[in-house]
């Protein structure tokens, strides 16, 4: 088990603009702000999703388009370091007019309709993701 | 981006009673406690749900009442002031005996089985929902 | 409304090992390092994955083996004490390839592929599960 400790630090309470790009605006956000370690969580609402699943056997990235409006029913990830700079994770939960559910890895193209989120950001080591041959991903190493 | 920075506070860990309405107790909750800005998460099950999509295009709700036993899978929201008073926005996903998932916005019949919650009190600037005329909604401003 | 109040303590980042079960390598850790309360959520992938839905009628599991690999949408959970001892309790959401989500509670034979997770960890009263006949579970009391 790969275990690092750190402290709880500030709370960023975040609403992304209206139409602005989720991941993207979390992205410069978190470089911004210079914030290397968190973790967040988020509820609210986007005019259309990208998300992926990841083919663990080919080693390659599934995208899914959802070109609807769609409830967040949650999202979660944190920010670690690759190369040196900040990285947001996301995954996220999306929701129909019938509760049907669509989850995967948040990609860029999702646009806000409104979001609401938490992030804590985290004083520690550095948390530092790396590639892996056995999953093909850059994991925390 | 909208972004207000608040100090984390206590965590408090919250068991709703059996039979109880899932979202009341908690409004009623940070009223009581004069909780003004927390994020919470939760799991458990409940015996029945409401939950709500929002038609970004009519800005009007639709309900979706859920009259059958389900896991809540996880739930995830916030605390924030409209109108001067504590107010509670969550999400939700319930899983169904196949594991089908349901996802949206909580909304008042939802009936507690059992339900393990934490909720993280924050202190910082007041953060205030206003009716935003672009989505129709209480959004942070 | 039981209701527990605790600090919150140290944030601990963890990434399981490939391959290993993820109930049981989380339920060896807090029991490794001590820690009687803590909330967590966590992201990633698995290649197999047992969840369970709680038949609230009939006070009995039913199990639900995914043997495919798929996204971890989102997990959460808690641990608390029973029997003296921690436990971990966690439900998940997971997706294949089209975004399907499957829910429900975490249950050993759930194999990590990746998995990132924050454990954050609480110091405040025991919070303890007791048998309750009216849930049949062991909930906080």
């Amino acid at each position: 088990m790969y275990d690092v400790q750190a402290s709880i630090g500030q709370a960023h309470i975040l609403r992304p603009d209206f139409g602005s790009d989720l991941l993207k605006e979390l992205q410069q956000y978190v470089v911004a702000k210079n914030i290397n370690l968190a973790w967040l969580s988020g509820v609210g609402a986007v005019s259309r999703a990208v998300i992926r699943y990841y083919d663990q056997t080919n080693k390659s990235w599934v995208d899914l388009e959802l070109d609807q409006r769609l409830e967040v029913a949650g999202m979660w990830g944190n920010v670690s370091l690759l190369n040196g700079q900040p990285i947001v994770h996301i995954h996220i939960v999306l929701a129909d007019e019938t509760g049907r559910c669509y989850g995967g890895h948040l990609a860029d193209g999702t646009l806000v309709f409104n979001l609401e989120i938490m992030m804590t950001s985290l004083q520690g080591p550095n948390v530092v993701r790396k590639m892996d041959d056995q999953t093909g991903l850059t994991i925390w190493t």
